[in-house]
């Protein structure tokens, strides 16, 4: 059926979106959400119906925007459209809600059709469901993890030893693998890290790096950092790695689920997308943390050594204290001054402690006898801080000219309003006051800490100051720190 | 803060969508899917990323069809816009997945949403699927069909007993509808019958009844139709009735799925709507009937007994061959030719012995002692094709003029190529048949069979004909008959 194309200024982000005709829907025989052919390529259909809305007439066809510009169609051109088929792999989700196992070759189709953009909201809903109500056994989490890598950018360095970190997130200036990657590469290992960017907290890595130096670089110049330097602080987005994730992550936190399977496979993905052959992931711990309860974080660490066994992959997992903020500042900028403080032997002692521990086990993996005394002396002889401003540099940053050397434009500081000892700092909140702050867009909103749990204050002792680049946005997020500190 | 108002010409049936633009939607803190206020209503958030597609820019909000004539909007107007709070019915949706009950109150919430366009298609598939994966216990089912019917348009004719019956369909040219509620509103009884439209069926009876009369009538016209004449044969979706239903429909359709307590409580919010307090539930049971084997569905009539005896509502459920298409026509006209015939004391035989069997039930569910001789008495008398014509006529039909008085336009005969005994007659074929020949928007589109399963056919008898009002249509649905019939 010929059709004369009508241009719709809207898109959705997802497959493309044809919008037929109600008569027209009915003589090709297909319903809203079915299939159609347009240019041989695959569109979802939505219907017109009466005379509210888009009104697509008969004998008419809307294209929404993506499918339009990218088919190069022009408006008022008769295009020839057919029905297609419903992609094959919905038959493998349906599969998944019926609480069967999938095999790989299903996975596969599954993930290529995810990544490929064929598949509706609705449909990867529906995926997202299955794997959260059945889960996924170990088996399909394994192929669920190399169906994500195939479908993905990957780096290929040539190394025989690759190390990588991973950090079950949640904890609020968590920013262990800016220590972590100038002591490894300066240690003359190879340690490509690509991190991600905040969802709901206040800064995620690649956040704060780029406040250093620009973090989205394409897999050609990541290989070249790192074959120069032994390391990166890349964004993983911008290498188009494990990308199916970005997708079903939408669909996940619309009700905040987090199918075990799913994330398994999302981290390991990432991991061997890069080459990793040694893996040391952080469970962070704590009742504000991803990760509640010593009971959970034990499971995880189990699935995380099945899943890497199964892959190929050394692993080593820790969990580590998750009831706090790590380091003094939370929001880019304020964070960013923590990890050169500690670069230059300063800074706090939390993420000072915890990137030497993490980094002296990553060496040990590797068969170095003393990896903590390694760790602790590439930062105390200004190696790692010299390799640091290496990597900035050739990801094209300059650490003396970077905006960490400036602090917001307005501050707020706030006092103990009694004598005790701090008992709580609330971690939800701090990303919270951070990001009505202006965190992560204003690189300079944030908290910094002047305290941290146990720490004696004396009545009207400053504890915290907020910084943002807006004197509103300041106001908002000042008035909002109540039950932040608890101090008894 | 205060967004220009720009208005984007597409719509999407679900909730109210407006688009900001990536910046302010980051100043708003709210994210794609989340739901701001605007003019005092709920809106669900798209974000418009870089140059791409609709390009909202910023200081200015893209509002969809439905909600800037809704909201009487006007292009470049002011408007403050907030973020809002997520509907709490997406609370105990995420209950649901986790496999968690849900009372009356958290049930009553979901669907009072769904009822009011508050939730996504999203938050919808999340639904279906946690009701799929996870069931429904009776007392939830309960709830469910208290709320459907609570959300939805109701019929109130007080009287002390009102008839319905059902048929969990999938059989093709089963009408029985249309014989029994003549007999029972001849024999003095209200029953006031509302039906659907066919969704993957060649007709769906209020597409056959359509072909006699309107059927699109509203509950004050369906009070009045009924008063008169003691039944009706209405569309449901015409009265608002379970209009919860529709959404979740479409979205179970997607994959097929059938969740099972919200199938039962479907079906029974529509009894409740009307006000039944007798029901009779048809469970076809065959191979290519939506019920497969006996104990699928001796279970799902035990879920309607227990269900019927909480709603209070009295019950009988018959378990009845669903091996093949019930009457000769399959398709709306040639479907209605078979009800009239029947009526008229001729007709199929399958039809009619079907339908006076269930109207007798029926009858002596009620208390008459010999409801098979009444009901056969009411057919063969002439009184319950006097009372169709009565129905027909008052809901503003005319059967002397009526359509059914015809035959498509085109056909094509078709001719058994040996002698022998008919073995099968496939029910999806025959509805295929039916929707490829144009049924059911083209009324005259179908197939009229010659044979029943058992019948003796002798080589070039004529076995059956396609029926459509479009030569290429019958070219199309001609090509697509193997294996429709089988004689061996």
């Amino acid at each position: 059926m010929k059709l004369r194309i009508k241009k719709i200024s809207f898109n959705t982000g997802g497959p493309f979106v044809v919008v037929l005709n109600e008569n027209d829907a009915k003589r090709l025989d297909v319903r809203a959400l079915d299939r159609v052919n347009i240019k041989n390529v695959e569109a979802i259909v939505d219907i017109s119906k009466g005379n509210h809305g888009v009104s697509v007439k008969e004998g008419e066809i809307g294209v929404l925007i993506e499918a339009f510009e990218n088919l190069r169609l022009k408006t008022n051109e008769l295009i020839e459209i057919s029905p297609a088929r419903k992609p094959e792999s919905l038959i493998y989700i349906r599969k998944k809600l019926d609480d069967k196992k999938l095999n790989e070759k299903e996975i596969n189709a599954i993930i290529k059709d995810v990544v490929n953009n064929r598949l509706s909201e609705t449909e990867l809903t529906y995926f997202v469901s299955g794997c959260y109500d059945n889960g996924l056994e170990m088996e399909e989490v394994v192929n669920l993890t190399k169906a994500i890598v195939e479908h993905g950018g990957r780096l290929k360095l040539g190394k025989k030893i690759i190390l990588d970190k991973h950090c079950v997130g949640g904890l609020a200036g968590n920013r262990t693998s800016m220590v972590i990657v100038p002591i490894i590469a300066a240690a003359g290992y190879t340690i490509p890290k690509t991190s991600s960017r905040a969802i709901s907290s206040a800064s995620g890595t690649a956040d704060t790096v780029e406040t250093l130096c620009p973090v989205s670089l394409s897999v050609k110049d990541v290989t070249r950092v790192v074959k120069k330097t032994n390391g990166c602080l890349v964004w993983g987005g911008a290498m188009g790695m494990a990308s199916a994730d970005d997708r079903l992550i939408k669909i996940e936190k619309l009700l905040s689920l987090d199918p075990r399977g799913l994330l398994l496979a999302s981290i390991m993905a990432k991991k061997m997308s890069v080459g990793a052959t040694h893996v040391l992931v952080d469970i962070p711990c704590g009742k504000e943390a991803k990760i509640k309860n010593m009971k959970e974080a034990l499971k995880l660490k189990r699935q995380f050594i099945e899943l890497s066994k199964r892959l190929g992959i050394k692993i080593r997992v820790i969990i580590t204290d998750g009831s706090q903020p790590i380091g003094n500042g939370i929001g880019p900028v304020l964070e960013a001054r923590d990890v050169i403080n500690v670069l230059k032997g300063d800074g706090p002692n939390d993420l000072r402690e915890k990137s030497i521990h993490m980094s002296g086990i990553m060496l040990e993996m590797i068969g170095e006898k003393n990896g903590l005394r390694i760790a602790k002396e590439m930062l105390d002889s200004g190696l790692a801080y010299k390799k640091m401003k290496e990597i900035i540099k050739i990801q094209g940053g300059n650490l003396k000219s970077s905006i960490v050397n400036r602090l917001g434009r307005y501050k707020k500081e706030f006092y103990s309003n009694k004598s005790g000892i701090v008992k709580r700092i609330d971690n939800n909140k701090a990303n919270s006051i951070g990001r009505v702050a202006g965190a992560p867009e204003d690189k300079f909103a944030g908290v910094l800490l002047n305290v941290k749990r146990n720490s004696k204050v004396t009545k009207n002792e400053l504890i915290f100051t907020i910084y943002s680049s807006n004197k509103d946005r300041l106001k908002y997020a000042s008035s909002n720190v109540k039950g932040f500190i608890e101090v008894n």
